[in-house]
């Protein structure tokens, strides 16, 4: 199956990662959130080619995430700045940086920490639930199938047995 | 810069990518995550090269992401189980999932819902503050350099000046 293909699936996962699933654009994504928002600014930082990093650029303009504004006239130059859709990602970045500070971290600690400007605290995220406000935990929880999809993942499961 | 390069940086991010960064092993943690174990599951669920299933497999085992366990003798058979640290990457598949049901779920709404047993609701996941409980935006976080990383940010704020 190819990406195209699977990006056609009923999986937000798929569907997500046909936008961002790719390392590049997870580490460009990465790089916005900490303040960078020019090409020059992702070149240096990533060491990406610039052909590579124009085409991601693109995908991220194409879908939505990231918006292109002039920041300089003759010659125009421009800089990149995350939509609402491109800051809704921020929960995808911090659940990663905090499953990579938790097992590569090593000696040192975290890289980077992350301060809590409202409550004055360096923090870690917890997932909640939206109902309880309960911690969410993967052996307390069930994944069932959407409304639209009845029998989705019981047909799956056949596929699978 | 090669990837394998990126991974030695001082950046989360970065070193959690060089492990689960690739498309499809996402999408193998998503199946793992809604019940698949088997091999031929991943396959058929995925449409994936054998070759490049059983590396994803491989490195996901090397990282200790999951275990490989015998559930048949003669010709011994196997099957993946995500260890703890597998199960740490629920966050990210569940924040990736609700991105991808807020902005590709088109009218039929999202294929799968995930449902807090111990509630006993339908439950969109809140990343909340570890300090204060409050919910997190990232309008209202901010990095900092780490602990045994000082100006971190800040040289890389002037690489990019």
């Amino acid at each position: 199956m190819k990406w195209q293909d699977l990006a056609q699936q009923p999986c937000s996962v798929a569907r997500t990662l046909a936008v961002i699933g790719d390392r590049w654009t997870l580490m460009i994504l990465r790089d916005l959130f900490l303040g960078a928002n020019r090409f020059e600014h992702f070149q240096q930082s990533l060491g990406i080619p610039r052909t590579t990093l124009s085409e991601r650029l693109r995908l991220l303009e194409r879908e939505g995430v990231v918006r292109k504004l002039p920041y300089q006239e003759k010659p125009t130059r421009y800089k990149y700045r995350l939509t609402a859709k491109g800051v809704d990602l921020y929960p995808v970045l911090i659940t990663l940086v905090q499953w990579g500070d938790k097992y590569y971290a090593g000696e040192a600690g975290p890289p980077v920490v992350h301060h809590h400007k409202r409550c004055g605290h360096d923090f870690s995220a917890v997932l909640t639930c939206s109902e309880c406000n309960g911690a969410i935990s993967p052996f307390e929880t069930e994944p069932r199938s959407g409304a639209d999809y009845p029998g989705l993942l019981e047909q799956r499961a056949n596929i699978k047995a």
